[in-house]
């Protein structure tokens, strides 16, 4: 049974009719997220008007009842998790393509559009939205501005942050906010748009979003480049990105992902493969092969085992086939995964590589990296079995031990995913207190009575 | 004879020894900036270290005294004018590079350091920091990150707020802030360093910045189009920018601009030439090419009246001279000048350009703009005669209206001058009111007590 006050769930009914869904079926629905925590919402909320969600808002704050925004729940850190209860307010409804701008670069959408139907819809303009996390196909633009994702290519055109251009959102005082204009400069005013992205729905619901366009390429081209060891590949990337051709994916394998991609994934990879990186360009006809070419150059160096390039689609798919075959054989490793997205600056690498392979030997734990390695932004995936209290523990710890590590080497704890329900208790350790305390005094301005995502991000 | 607080006055004096000055004539050198405006501080410090500053901004707060972080006053808004009095804090001793980490993409340096100086330095690793105001040789780079300046190449390499990963600011509390992180990606709390760019010293001091570099391109190659009318050269700068090459400048001049260029600066051009885009690429000499030629291809259409390509720095040179030509040609047609930077999407330029000259007719005014087409950021220059009461009134009063017009077609007040005191009594028609009033309530987060900057940016 829900727990709501009975006037705000009469004015809720009424003003939502069938969108409003307080049984317990639907409430499980909207109870986790790809985190895999889970607390149950004592009402879901499915609205279609901008009118509608800053009445809930209103409605919500007068009763101080949560209010959770969701796309999807593709989120990884539990930000989608309604832990104090109180209303989803799910954006799945609002999926409109209000306007595309060919001739300025820009579209105008509501939040509860999917990233790869947006992506769909722009392909015949010959344009995209950057952001391309894993979770494109069923992701919603919302949810990927609430966390700034990112994704392979925002190594060439930028995450979520980089791609917007206004927005319309309901604080926590119910009032709707325009900040933002649909230009790609802007001097007039502090800059709230991008302070909204990545905020996770702790500031303000996001009801439509103005997001930079960039011209689609007509080709890509990738280039696999195995290494002996992680040292050389770091090297490599160091190169790669001090060089004027920015390539549009930089992706990395730790010696350990390289390892299971071959012995159980079945990828074709040398013996002595130590390190790999996909290294991918993009342009037309005419620029791509010269692209190509100086990313080759600067790929080669000491400790560089094999590089091969592939020129047409199906050997672009063959070359990708060892990345691809990495999360089928993680699980032969141990049932659970921690997959952390710490982010450090590109020269760090080695040592973040060599950190986690120390804590990994510590804990007798299988730890794999792989990730976006042009940003320096890597995916340790921590493994092992949550029947086992000890290695349950023994995988918390490092996951402890990986955040303090990304910091001390001048990172953070976050490139993409967030930090949500899973990491805020380090924000102490990555952002000092002054800052920390303006965050919170920033979130009071927004959301004067803390019923936006409360338990998110900041910590307690 | 300044008015400070004695005991202020002791205490300064006593931190910043000879660096605290309060005679007539070094205040008068801080009054002022490129607006013209002019206000007296009481006293001038100029800090050499961080807890200097910090030290200062708690002693001016106790003390109610206001305090203005100076660059170089190359600012055209007023925003560095002291126009409360006060302490002004010029950067010109912290002028340190701290760091240059090609590997990481990324410098750290003092906000005092030039960006034409930072330019130098960097070049020899191949890198740049993206923003080219034309004040590059004499500004700052924490001037250029309070007013987000821009230039020519933000079109494809974006402006201040698009490439800073980290800043270390000292808020109106006096207090020292640390944020961002010297990584490209970043999902880690709420993102105060891009909130603090533009925020024009009203919101904190910037005394460290972690700038994000790009490789610089080995050669650039300029095309000049000219075209029969400003329609014509608006269509191409939608097809230029619709198409995969994005150009490294993509500057306009409307047919007043090309007339005076020609007329009075000398500039080779056609007598029927009535707009002009000046198309540069950038990258290696295998690229470069095919990219001008994507570019040339994509000038081309109706109302096209010649196209140059500048093969070798030489011609390049004399594309540019009809640009550089300009300024000067300006001073012919009025002593006054009002030099507006407002911002449209690309789509209405032509819009822009035909409702600014029709306020040139009703106003009976020169009105000749130019800038940055890619962008859709557009020099407003409204010549007149400071001397004659009435011209003055109709300069002032078509600024207005060219302020109107720019929103009206879904643009705001400034692209990359800021709002200062010049802009500011327009910011409820850019900014709706509950969005400037969540303005107003972050600054009073960070600057409780009002000291820092006041009468600035915000409307009174």
């Amino acid at each position: 049974m829900s727990t709501l006050p009975p006037a705000l769930h009469t004015e809720l009914a009424g003003l939502l009719g069938e969108a409003w869904r307080t049984d317990p079926a639907e409430r499980l629905t909207y109870a986790y997220d790809n985190s895999r925590r889970e607390s149950l919402p004592d009402a879901v909320a499915l609205p279609t008007e901008v009118a509608q969600v800053v009445a809930l808002v209103q409605a919500c704050r007068r009763h101080r009842v949560p209010v959770v925004a969701r796309g999807r729940g593709t989120n990884t850190t539990g930000a989608a998790v309604p832990v104090a209860g109180g209303v989803v307010v799910s954006f799945e409804r609002m999926n409109r393509i209000r306007d595309i701008r060919p001739g300025d670069r820009c579209a105008v959408v509501e939040p509860g559009v999917l990233n790869g139907d947006l992506q769909a819809l722009l392909a015949p303009y010959g344009l995209f939205w950057p952001p391309d996390p894993t979770s494109a196909g069923y992701s919603t633009v919302g949810g990927n501005l609430a966390c700034n994702a990112g994704g392979p290519r925002a190594v060439k055109y930028g995450a979520s942050r980089d791609n917007v251009l206004a927005l319309a959102a309901v604080t926590g005082s119910g009032e709707l906010i325009r900040c933002g204009s649909a230009t790609t400069k802007g001097a007039t005013g502090y800059d709230l748009q991008r302070l909204l992205v990545g905020s996770e729905g702790t500031l303000a619901l996001i009801v439509e979003a103005t997001l930079r366009l960039v011209p689609l390429p007509p080709e890509r081209r990738a280039i696999r480049a195995i290494y002996r060891d992680v040292t050389s590949a770091a090297q490599a990337v160091a190169r790669l990105m001090a060089q004027p051709v920015t390539p549009s994916m930089l992706e990395f394998m730790d010696h350990q992902a390289v390892r299971l991609a071959r012995d159980v994934g079945g990828a074709d990879l040398p013996a002595d493969a130590g390190a790999l990186l996909m290294i991918e360009a993009d342009g037309d006809s005419a620029t791509l092969p010269h692209a190509v070419e100086s990313l080759a150059r600067a790929a080669e160096g000491d400790g560089l085992v094999a590089l091969d390039d592939a020129a047409d689609a199906v050997a672009r798919e063959r070359l990708w086939a060892a990345r691809k075959a990495l999360s089928p054989a993680l699980r032969t490793l141990a049932p659970g995964k921690i997959n952390e997205d710490v982010v450090v600056p590109v020269s760090r690498i080695p040592e973040l590589v060599d950190g986690v392979q120390r804590l990994a030997d510590e804990f007798a734990l299988a730890i794999v990296c792989f990730g976006h390695a042009g940003n320096g932004n890597l995916h340790v995936n921590l493994m092992f079995d949550p029947a086992e209290a000890r290695q349950s523990r023994h995988a918390h710890e490092a996951m402890a031990r990986v955040f303090a590590l990304a910091i001390a080497l001048g990172g953070t704890l976050s490139g993409e995913h967030g930090i949500g329900l899973a990491k805020r208790e380090f924000m102490p350790q990555a952002v000092d207190a002054p800052t920390l305390a303006l965050m919170r005094a920033i979130k009071a301005q927004f959301d004067p009575d803390g019923i936006l995502n409360p338990g998110k991000l900041l910590p307690p």
